[in-house]
């Protein structure tokens, strides 16, 4: 039952961060839905591919796509609101994330992958939509920017959970390994902890370079 | 018979649209070709894979590559050609989108995929390879964007496939099907219905941002 | 033996393009990893997808994916050596290249393709990870560009495996092919031979825009 509950809830928010991305650039309303569908369910429908299952489960159940829909038209129709609340969004996105990046292994060790594959399924399963939806967006997809903590605490969320699969429970594992992601995540929003980058004088910078531009041409035209 | 007209008239129209797109991009003979190929059955390669149907019929056969290869070299051939008949294109390209959306879904039936899912996969079928150029191109995809109603028309002819099919016979949905999403495509482009986008005021527009830079730079190299 | 390290040698060889990339782009190292992993195995990846083998090899086993982390670690640790190695980088990809484009048919025959579809997934092994590395990057995808001559060489490579295989021995066709794809890419790169694009009056050239635009930008802030 709250198994279920974390899924649907993970993929609303996902899908509501697909929907906000396409209002942002604004794309029409059934682009803000094809988004938000993309966002929320993408992740698992790239895991079932991977796995082999076919036809993937959250295509062929109405459930899935019927919830990101449902995001989508109240996040389009709430949208400020939605931006407003951006902090809870980011709380309730980093509980489905951990929760995505456990069941997504656990489903993917059911599927007869290695404990080494189900490790880098669940994290597929976990940032493979949010990745999806900046590539459509296109921008750089934010789970590899410098400015955030994201693939790391899934991956080793899904890390955790094959580590106590590989001894002992499987329900176990989800349930450790899901609270070690989102509290990693939380703790990286809360305390600005990033990871490192390359050497910076190697960066070609494009945010920069934009900002420069847009300054160029608000001077030229006020 | 007319059924495979209509199935390669479909994907030339298709892959001549992305080698234009290469064209236009300067990209190179081969890079348009795979630009064109990709446009052309990438729609119908990614049903394939999400339904589990391998090696996926578009690749395995030598027709429907070879068909994308020969739009590629006449549209850039006659490039110039081809943009001038633009208007033409947009009709073809509305049978071919009709076409594609009532048989993806069909073929996704008789795989075993729900008519939920059935009806997905079509409009997968109908605009998964023009999402997939844009994406290459590094563009915004067209058919998410505010600018033209492309998505729902091929949702709506899957839709009717789907309803007709589970009441009677396929061969009604496809024809039923592919001439609703055919029409409502062309009068969208004859009366240019839009669907709404998100609240104006939270668009971030690039094309805006773009053509201030554009003026500023051509303001200071004449 | 010698097939073992060639395959590695050239995981590696991609996964360092994709490293630099990150690098460059200001990545995180997890970006960077990622990336790496992306571009290392994402050709044989999307291989095993649309030839139905599940989980992909390169998934299920830990040498791949741990290969691609090993060289994205030493490529940012020697960023700058690498760098300056481009041209050596080079020729190993080449090398790599080759190779994959000709096993990549080579296990595409073996898991039932036709030998039309074994030549297109020999080039799909060879230059989708290229491809993939690119999009994340937000970049035109190298191989399709102007600029380069990369994805014509994998064809032929591809193409001379078939033909061989198809009249004797597999080995043969993966020793020839290879040989001639690497020379070829290898020559294209010494001569600077291009292929022909479309029309230039035609080009929309992003890359002039952008230089523009850095202009006005630099010239007003110095």
């Amino acid at each position: 039952m709250i198994q279920h509950i974390l899924e649907y809830a993970g993929i609303a928010v996902l899908a509501a961060s697909g929907a906000v991305v396409g209002v942002r650039k604004g794309f029409d309303l059934f682009g803000i839905a094809v988004l938000a569908v993309l966002t929320g369910i993408g992740g698992n429908v790239m895991r079932d591919v991977l796995l082999g299952a076919f036809p993937p489960a959250s295509l062929q159940h109405w459930a899935p796509v019927t919830v990101c829909f449902v995001a989508a038209v109240l996040t389009t129709a709430f949208a400020k609101l939605v931006i407003k609340l951006s902090q809870l969004v980011l709380v309730l996105d980093a509980i489905g994330m951990g929760f995505f990046a456990t069941t997504g292994a656990a489903i993917s060790v059911d599927h007869g992958a290695s404990y080494f594959a189900a490790a880098l399924l669940g994290m597929v399963s976990a940032i493979a939509g949010t990745i999806m939806r900046d590539i459509v967006a296109r921008e750089v997809p934010m789970v590899m920017g410098p400015d955030d903590m994201y693939a790391a605490p899934a991956m080793l969320g899904a890390v955790v959970y094959v580590a106590i699969d590989s001894v002992g429970s499987q329900w176990l594992g989800v349930a450790v390994g899901s609270i070690v992601a989102t509290l990693l995540r939380l703790a990286a929003i809360t305390f600005h902890w990033r990871l490192p980058t390359g050497p910076r004088e190697l960066h070609v910078n494009p945010a920069t370079v934009e900002d420069r531009q847009c300054a160029a041409a608000s001077q030229l035209r006020p």
